[in-house]
């Protein structure tokens, strides 16, 4: 397959790409055309169809379609104008090719969670874990899939499981080296801390915010579900549950980001200072990693409040 | 009963009065001596008992004490100097004279919110509404004797129902005169917006943040209480639910505040705005009624940023 | 009339339109063309007239202007191709027809507002509002067409009316309720709150800043209007004068939102929140109404901080 | 005389002063005693009366009053306790000892004033500078005695003629060195900014927020004069009046500092300039003479946000 | 010369300028063109050679190039079609012409800085500012030629000197009028206080952002550069250097414009003010003089968040 | 020893402590009294001396002084009455007992660190981080020994040293798991983040802040000193320096604490994470560490703003 990630000026490209959306623009002169928004798992292309005669069949967005055309330079950014297009066939494409994936082993990272589970001391906390990642096989194929964001950090398939064993790991690393922490219910509140994420964004390829989403926030949703599930657990010490879901809930660290309560226990502290450091590590590496290959300065981010610079020696 | 709130410098006083708080101090000289906080329904008022001798029976904090001594005045404020004392015994007084209480009606505030809910049109938010209100009797028992603040506002028994009454009549007066308004759902979220405050703080005459209080808050704790009725409400259509617990998180209208998201719909800004505005005029007014009564400016208030000043001409 | 409210894609247009600003730009190809935003009651649109040829009459902003032309679409919003244009001459429209008015009845709302100051018990105050609303046909003329802003809410002929009107309203039900306030100076102040909106705003259809507006600002107008009338009026109290005119400085409640001072007394809390809660739900009324009557989500509003979403279920 | 600020540890002293505030409070064995802040014209002293005895005749706050009694140090500051006190005759004290005073010269400053006026070219401005320091000696009598604030920087008799002359001289230098500056505005509006602290703070010895203060404010009174005057004046250009007008109400630069606007003439921005610059050298100024001539670093200032040094090398 | 301030609408100009940034895009129907920005010491000009075709010879940004085209207005922008080009060779045109300059003579403000260090009577600060101004020839080249800013104020030839030799003066006045300050330290920090802008920015025609710049900014370099050469100067007081270097790192007055300090001593408090003052009142200054003549508002600056508006009356 | 954390209420103490400050104060009835703070490694004590007669020597602020008397509650909070005192002699007591130091083992965190340098692979940073860590053994004593705050977290003997290394075995950790990170760079970076410290604080016993360190803060001290030492090794890459030393100018992440420039390179912001994560854990964990053992909630911390909790369950 050609993925969008290695095209170039000039080529002239056949293939299958998922039509994220599609709108029907007027040119100057007046005359209809098509812009669209194909993506790849190594990426989002602009297309433009200015030529609305034969050749060029019924299709709708979010409909995988096979497109004939040229690439071109245009302001900076490479866009395809097709000259023919048609909805694909089942079996002409494989859908794993058209959402970006986690480059790690998702089995792998998988079985790392659950042998953290596995060293859990804490009883309620051991039964709340495996309730989720060891006996619920829908959840884990879903947990397995899900993506971390829209976009900004971990935006891809796998990226709800790469972000958590990050967070996860980290907090691993805190619990040894700082021994007043609570390795069990610090472990056990990073495994869960954004799993309200699986509801506030529908699944690839849309992976857009749900209006459950959008209402609720994945703060809110992630502390509901395992207040639900803890309900369901005899014995489940109150205190213990009220820790945990304070944990979910302050994880943010700052009520201006969305948490409405910072964090009062030091097991909330850990947390934040690790969804932090794995988010904002993995967010300007991917910034790095998507810029100019060829440039020092990459220019201001808005989220770091800088101008970001590859470090050169 | 001789009430706080009457008595005046120099009175010898003989009476029952609830000891919130006792501590063991020692005079510069050496000496201990306890200093305690005394409360009826009229207010507060400081307590010493500078020797510990004869006549001073052993009591507690949250106990019912009979003090004899004077009232004298230090540094502009009264205080009780205690000769006596013991615990009072039960029947020597009336548990009702010791917690500060609304005002108004409880009865009538009650049915003020069952004639709303009885005209609502909406099947589910009306199933929702009455199975707390009109058929949960021990959430109705509870709801009318909660207070809504520690201190601040409505910081009394009744409070809560006082508060939630004050909003929701702002609602409907809101919803017949902007159309635009879903009446239903916007009383229906009026009325649970501080619910979560039942869990959040304990019953008089204690009225103190819980552990779930501190660590989850009501916005929060009420929105949870809200979805998990829901979900034993067939047909609750799960939009519905959503909006309206959106509307209970974002109540407090700024992420700052301690909602997790902002107002998205318009039923939840009106929410804010009558929470709001029914808080503020009410924290005012016992600004106001707790003030020097000859005084025109009360001070700068901390919470209005702004010397305070009765309306006098 | 064909209002531009009603035209859709590929309609051919005769009628005259405000030409509210004419700009002459050149085409890539260096040819010179005009670019307009043309004016009715029910909104605006972009057109061009790309041929600068026979046709084209010799026209000025702020004319009424005969335009002949298609519309087409571009980039998601409708744009007039003029063919042909002149001015148009009076008797051939009427201004009515240009400029967006309050669907309200202007002649009820003020005789509601006279109402109110009819009930006045306070004379000075009453006498005051009288020299306005009573007295003065020509402050009366004004007041009825002005606007309450260039854009966001109430931004159409009465919309000072209505916006004055639903404040006093809203503080009409605030006295009602919150026996503390007085309720003949909250609704005088409530009536005079905004009236520097009317040296703000230029007249409609140009609805503009003023030299004055821009530099001194309606808060401060309006309390210098407000001054000088009651220098005017015997035996005016001080007290009363100067707590009305705070009332008007701290509308807006904080110092950065322009008030030069926070609400000292309780009136000018409460006025503050009256305004507040007409302005943003008119503002997002009008907001839900002109966003895709399809879409359940209308995308950030940046001043509600929020994507903003329409109530359904 | 002995002033207040010569005064050392165990000394007697027999001397009037001004009684700025009186209280009675009790002793912690109940014994009432009498709580007074006593002010000359070198600051204030705390002192107290234990003994409520012969010798302690009636006299009230604000009054000046003979006192007979040793200085003591407590906790850090000097203290005076007093054994007998009478109130003072007129004729016994100069009044003018009791103020703080500018140290400058105080017709040699308002002769400064007035020869910047003689060079106005713009005969409005000088007309309307005229009509109040050279015309009007009622005007001129208080505005030499005001002070410029009732504590933090120029809170002394002559200091808010010390102040507007030190911001005109500012200014002054500014219009020299940049010539876009419009001279004759600037320094009539620099003459103008704090004139509304005449009507914000009451006269010495009292020197406190009045009720016209605390509710408008110096920023809105000082317009309101300056539009009033105006008004008398024949021709005075609008345009003129509102930028003049203008830079008052924006000469505190930040809308968080009480400023209704925010500087949108260069004359404005300079103002502000100027306005900051004399009012932040003079209260550090101050700070550093009235801390411990001995210490080098001062302690945390809350204004400047910083701990304040000594220039010392 | 031509200047580019001078061109107008549809002229045909054949001039060398400094090409400052050159892309190489492409048409919608997919023809290369090259888009330029040329510069001269009056300003820019956006370019383009939509016609790659013979009499483009190859050209690079920063170079000095011969167009011939015509002048034509694009979107209220001049803009120059280029039909003919080349490089320019040396001799042909003098590089003085292609940089802003100060409009101010460069030798005569060098020798009015140099006039006050010959006043300093601290010796230590006498030795170090003449170890720069006066000894350091290659310094005094390099300080009379760099710019003090990339944009916004004395973003020229001279800028650093003009900005520099501003911010001393006002020093100068400030130490004549506030007796308190320390002249010596208070000039001397003037006149380094930006002295790190000679590395932060790279020289002319280039003047951007070096990579320690933007790393370590002009402050910490300013610092560390006085900090070095003090280390030079025998007995050189250890507080003396802490005081200069305070002022310099303290020169933005706030932790959030970039200062490590805020001002702890008098001498940075005035800095602060000096540098706010000649930076801000430089800045509108170029702000009124670069806007459209005819128009009386310029419009939103974000900068001063404000309108602004030329003062006419 | 008696160390000051075992001493309970009513206790005889004969002991010698140091004496961190002494004031001299009067009773109110007149009397002088001495109040001190003494200080062991165990704490704090406030004391009294109501009697200045025999018994009582001379002794000042900062030395060790052999006191006898008894332990007193006094508002909560233990106080010594203390009847003799006198000088200790050199030998009567250890030095070593009065300053709080680190828990952990000084040459086995010492030594981690040399561990990491030994493994640098980057030449010119590992010469760098040798210079300090192996060869300059005075530097090495000192680092030993100094404190990483006055108070706050890691305030004592060893505590630069213990912060250092969790900083640094994070930031190890986290080139483990992010590849993208320079490791040398890094951890280079995160061993000289605090040496400006050594100069910012004096050392122990008074472990205050230095004239240098309030005036130029150890951000700046850090870098200025790195600066210094990388001009002393040849061939050091201008780059790699300008990289280290951003850095540490950069490591507090935000201007408004105190860092000059936000971090631009992935390894500052990774330093920056470490830093704050292991500065607030250990923060939190003093703090639970010095409450009440008995108390589940702490009370409201200002900098976690946050009533602090205990984790139980």
């Amino acid at each position: 397959m050609r993925y969008i990630g290695e095209l170039r000026d000039g080529e002239m490209v056949s293939e299958t790409y998922l039509c994220k959306t599609k709108q029907t623009l007027k040119t100057k002169a007046g005359k209809n055309y098509y812009s669209m928004l194909l993506q790849d798992k190594s990426g989002t292309l602009d297309a433009k169809i200015w030529e609305l005669s034969s050749g060029i069949d019924h299709f709708e967005a979010m409909e995988y379609i096979r497109v004939d055309g040229q690439v071109v330079s245009f302001q900076g950014s490479l866009q395809l104008n097709v000259k023919r297009v048609r909805r694909s066939q089942e079996g002409e494409y494989d859908p794993a090719d058209f959402v970006p994936t986690t480059a790690k082993n998702v089995e792998q990272m998988y079985s790392d969670l659950l042998k953290y589970i596995a060293k859990f001391q804490q009883p309620h906390l051991k039964r709340l874990a495996e309730s989720f990642f060891a006996d619920d096989k829908d959840f884990a194929l879903r947990f397995k899939k899900h993506s971390a964001a829209k976009s900004v950090h971990h935006g891809f398939v796998g990226g709800l499981l790469e972000h958590t064993l990050g967070v996860v790991n980290l907090c691993d690393y805190y619990a040894n080296n700082y021994p007043i922490l609570n390795r069990d219910l610090l472990l056990c509140a990073a495994m869960f801390h954004d799993v309200g994420k699986m509801e506030e964004l529908s699944t690839f390829p849309e992976n857009d915010y749900t209006d459950d989403g959008q209402l609720l926030g994945h703060i809110y949703i992630g502390a509901e579900i395992i207040g639900a599930r803890i309900r369901t657990i005899q014995g489940f010490p109150p205190q213990l549950a009220a820790q945990l879901k304070h944990c979910i809930l302050a994880h943010h660290g700052e009520l201006e980001y969305g948490s409405p309560k910072k964090p009062a226990i030091i097991e909330a502290l850990a947390l934040n200072f690790a969804d932090n450091t794995d988010a904002k590590i993995q967010t300007m590496t991917e910034l790095l990693n998507s810029g100019d290959e060829k440039a020092t300065w990459l220019g201001l981010s808005r989220l770091f409040e800088s101008n970001i610079r590859r470090t050169t020696f």
